[in-house]
């Protein structure tokens, strides 16, 4: 079994997909928001690429969310926050999630064998269900504005040291090899990394900084 | 000023080069070769992309070195190899070098405004002299077979850290927090990640165990 790793939206391959399980990482924030839905009670996340797609489902049943760069989208319910769904009201109804960078990711992985999403809240759940399948694993990071960002890269990290404490000679690429450094070197400083990455900066210039903690 | 950093050959784009300075990073070992030959007293090493190119380049001044996915070449002098380099006859003769990834890493980042060769042998000398210069400063990993190489990332996160040190508002993009991050909890086994590398094993099973270790 192997565990390769893909560092942004724009530079995935098919070949890193068919016949692959995917685990798709965006911390900050689409990946910790749609885990957080799900454990909040919503009874199904749509994940969707444009507004309008997003429009064009919703009803009565739903609740609309997400963001572009960061911002609210004019008429939904929510930012891509997983804070503010904490302290939505409990309901069974189905989220619309609409994100710059992280349902674009989903979307183009849709041609893998399986689709997880992955991030800090999830991580032991989220590798052991990997594992559990009879296929190599990509972690997907999914970036921000076309670039790799630390906080996924970290998260990557996690899945693979969990990975290789239950499969000790789990087969991982040179980028992998990486990222598991760069996560044991921070796994004391998560919150202080995460504040310090490129988009949790600018999330804290934008008032999310309980998003940034809640997601580390 | 600003470090950014590019894992690929493939993946590099116009605009990381142009009014930069470029450090190219081929650890295992274009890059350690060139900087071994110029210590061991060649005049000067021009590396070329094809064999053709090489053999076009020789003569009585002259002396060839090279390699393809790591094994000799028909009729050259030495391989890829610094510590072959290392034995050779003290001479003042220029050396021709065309390997796999290095050499056309360098020859790709040619628009650079200045090129600098970078591995764990010259690193601080190495990022001294690219501070010196008043640009932004590119990574430049060169990587193996269109991938990115594990080693070529941990030199890349030592001239970070060096980088820091000496310029600590020094802005660094997130791959290359993540890479320092790698380097830093690597620091005292770095001879053996090198051996663990996909490209150190390569060399290990071609015998090229001194360089491996060499190299680190």
């Amino acid at each position: 079994m192997q565990i390769d790793v893909v560092l942004t939206v724009d530079e995935l391959r098919q070949d890193q997909i068919i016949n692959h399980t995917v685990i798709i990482i965006d911390v900050l924030r689409a990946s910790s928001t749609i885990v957080t839905a799900l454990h909040k009670g919503f009874s199904m996340v749509y994940p969707v690429e444009t507004i309008g797609q997003a429009l064009s489902l919703f009803d009565s049943d739903t609740i609309l969310a997400g963001e572009r760069h960061c911002k609210n989208i004019h008429d939904f319910h929510y930012n891509n926050s997983p804070t503010q769904l904490l302290q939505s009201e409990p309901n069974q109804k189905k989220l619309i999630l609409t994100t710059t960078n992280g349902t674009r990711a989903i979307q183009k992985a849709h041609r893998g064998a399986g689709i997880l999403i992955g991030c800090f809240l999830n991580a032991t759940a989220c590798i052991q269900e990997a594992l559990s399948r009879p296929l190599d694993i990509t972690l997907f990071c999914a970036g921000s504005r076309h670039k790799y960002a630390h906080e996924d890269g970290l998260a990557a990290g996690l899945l693979i040291h969990h990975a290789k404490s239950l499969v000790p000679n789990m087969r991982i690429c040179d980028l992998g090899i990486t990222l598991e450094n760069s996560y044991q070197q921070c796994a004391h400083s998560l919150h202080e990394q995460l504040r310090n990455s490129t988009t949790g900066k600018r999330l804290l210039s934008l008032n999310y900084d309980e998003d940034v903690s809640f997601c580390s």
